[in-house]
């Protein structure tokens, strides 16, 4: 399947961004910027209320019970407020890493000084649902288990359905950081039995950063009155405020609110979720499938790789140099992104933004070009890399 | 004196916000947000390195050991952020308090567990340095005095040199939030022997809202290490980050920031905090003597208004009705902002943002205007308001 139409280029001179997010965004989102609003004023309370009814009902049937709360900040700020707002200062995380954002929610809990255990896989391994039994039936004390929606430190797309059960079966509470992956993949938190969840505002809905939202059961913010560590991260104080007055607490982004009302509007216009993930598995399938081609290897295979980034192995050629790789993709038009693997070198591709596979096409063409420059012969990987992937069972 | 050119207005249907943040920011501001960035890629960490400079360069002489973190978030992220970061668990605060930021400031303290002691002037008399002098000789486990450099609740300009001498008389720290002045009053903070003081984006350097920034002495961000109570708001761990890679910790609105950058050059190009200042003054002067001269009275004298915000009592005729009046002054062009006193009823108008007197000519005539269309005979306030300026000793 091909969709019909290209996208307009970004403007003359400037890079696509294949990147987990800032991304590339469409021009209508970015001219939604040229107004300045007044965050008191009833128009803008307006394009609050317009923006939180339609992240709800992206959610799907059933999920009447939950609420949408903006967070100014990063995404890493909307987890944080999660964390101390739905966790009891008593309570017990289960943190499923494997990733950074699985150890960087680790480290918020020592700042908020929640008791936790981590479940550490290392750089991609995912949790599996009998694992996470295991230890919840081992430890009662755990209260709630976080796990991350799509790892980007790798791409892992990671078995949240698994996870949910086995939390659901032992009765905790399931927390989820679906930062990159809510927008294209479905989230349906009624049916996960899931307590609460954040994304935000510059990822698969592909508006700018600065803001996320947390989404949670009604009964999960009314409980968390009085729990937060922070003023300007207390999730049931900014609901409260925003359900009495229909204002954010704190002065919001404006401009980047209205940004995130039209990439929504696109969202909806593209075909909502299932379009959106549809596009993104296209780019990613011809991206793999591209670079492949070209003897690139991929980090995992085709059963995990998720359709938001994508990590390749560095070639094992010593003619290939990651920084001059780097500046040779940014010359031809495409801003790439370092690896995280902690065991051999990689490189990620994001496929999220607004691009479509003709922009991955002459993504992979320019990778192709790229090694021809440094005089790279082969881009097969080293042994080792190969051996890595080996461990990750289907 | 009077500025030659006028600034080109909003586009066509924007009112002019008479806030004191969101405000109308200039056209190229807005458009610099017209372009994606990698937030990891070098060309926008030449811009954060940018940014800081230019900030640091508005210090003036002799600050040297003074260093900006920018923070993502609302203002008030910056304010927890500083008082989270440089008062130590055990350290105690004064709170020096007139207004809304105040009380906001002593909040935070407590979600923080910081100990504190409030000085609560009520709704706008303005805090004096021999009482902080007498309050600190009296309670030595003070260890900071937190100060709000112009309190946007009242519009009044807090005597700031007065409390600084009285802190550095004290061997005391000093925190200011110099939210809504940094950038049009100045501010040397090693001459006021200042530890920290924060501002944001979308003040009087007239940027977009999205981020604010500390400014602090490098001890000070060098004994912040380990202190914070918050992953997302740990000054320490932002700024050591972005000293050694040039980057953002989380992912910065990269947007926002653009248009800030953009923001400071003109600010610069209008000749710094001077002429920026002086812009305001004018803008205040005009706007002050035309609504008097329409019979509307200030609830400060002039000894105390600032150049930022000025409130003004609504009048005591029972046809005037702020509702209104709001609405009036939106259909005209203008977005007017509601009083917050508890006393009496008021309203306030901003004179921060891309305006200049013959704007604020308008503002006073489509102030007449909205008083007549609500057959408003007089726009002389309730006896008790004046009543209650007599309160303020110049």
């Amino acid at each position: 399947m091909t969709s019909a139409e290209p996208f307009p280029p970004p403007r003359l001179g400037e890079p696509y961004l294949l990147t987990p997010g800032p991304l590339t965004t469409a021009e209508e989102v970015k001219q939604a910027m040229l107004r300045d609003w007044g965050s008191w004023d009833d128009d803008f309370r307006a394009m609050t209320r317009d923006m939180r009814d339609r992240l709800l009902a992206m959610l799907g049937p059933g999920n009447a019970d939950y609420d949408c709360v903006p967070i100014q900040g990063s995404g890493s700020f909307a987890v944080e407020a999660m964390l101390g707002s739905f966790v009891p200062r008593d309570g017990k995380v289960l943190v499923l890493a494997n990733g950074a954002y699985g150890q960087r929610a680790a480290t918020t809990l020592d700042y908020l000084g929640r008791d936790k255990v981590v479940l550490d896989k290392g750089d991609y391994l995912p949790p599996r649902g009998d694992e996470v039994a295991r230890i919840l039936a081992d430890d009662p004390a755990i209260s709630h288990v976080l796990a991350i929606h799509c790892e980007t430190s790798s791409g892992i797309l990671n078995p949240i359905e698994e996870i949910a059960a086995a939390t659901r079966g032992a009765g905790r509470k399931l927390l989820i950081d679906s930062m990159s992956a809510f927008g294209a993949l479905p989230l349906n938190p009624a049916e996960l039995e899931c307590a609460a969840f954040v994304s935000s505002a510059n990822k698969c809905i592909e508006g700018v950063p600065g803001f996320g939202f947390v989404i949670a059961r009604t009964s999960e913010l009314e409980a968390a009155q009085g729990r937060a560590h922070s003023l300007s991260l207390d999730v049931h104080a900014q609901w409260a405020h925003m359900e009495r007055t229909g204002q954010w607490r704190f002065t919001p982004p404006t401009h980047v609110v209205a940004a995130f009302v039209t990439a929504l509007r696109l969202h909806e216009a593209e075909g909502g979720v299932a379009a959106r993930g549809a596009r993104y598995v296209r780019n990613r399938d011809v991206l793999v499938s591209g670079m492949r081609a070209q003897g690139f290897e991929t980090l995992l295979n085709s059963h995990w790789l998720s359709p938001i980034i994508v990590t390749f192995f560095c070639p094992a050629d010593p003619a290939f140099e990651f920084g001059r790789f780097y500046e040779l993709m940014k010359d031809k038009g495409f801003i790439i992104y370092p690896g995280k693997l902690t065991v051999v070198d990689s490189f990620r591709l994001g496929c999220i933004g607004r691009m479509d596979e003709h922009v991955m096409r002459q993504v992979v063409e320019a990778a192709g070009d790229a090694l021809a420059e440094m005089g790279v012969a082969s881009a097969a990987p080293p042994a080792k890399a190969l051996e890595e992937r080996k461990k990750l069972a289907a």
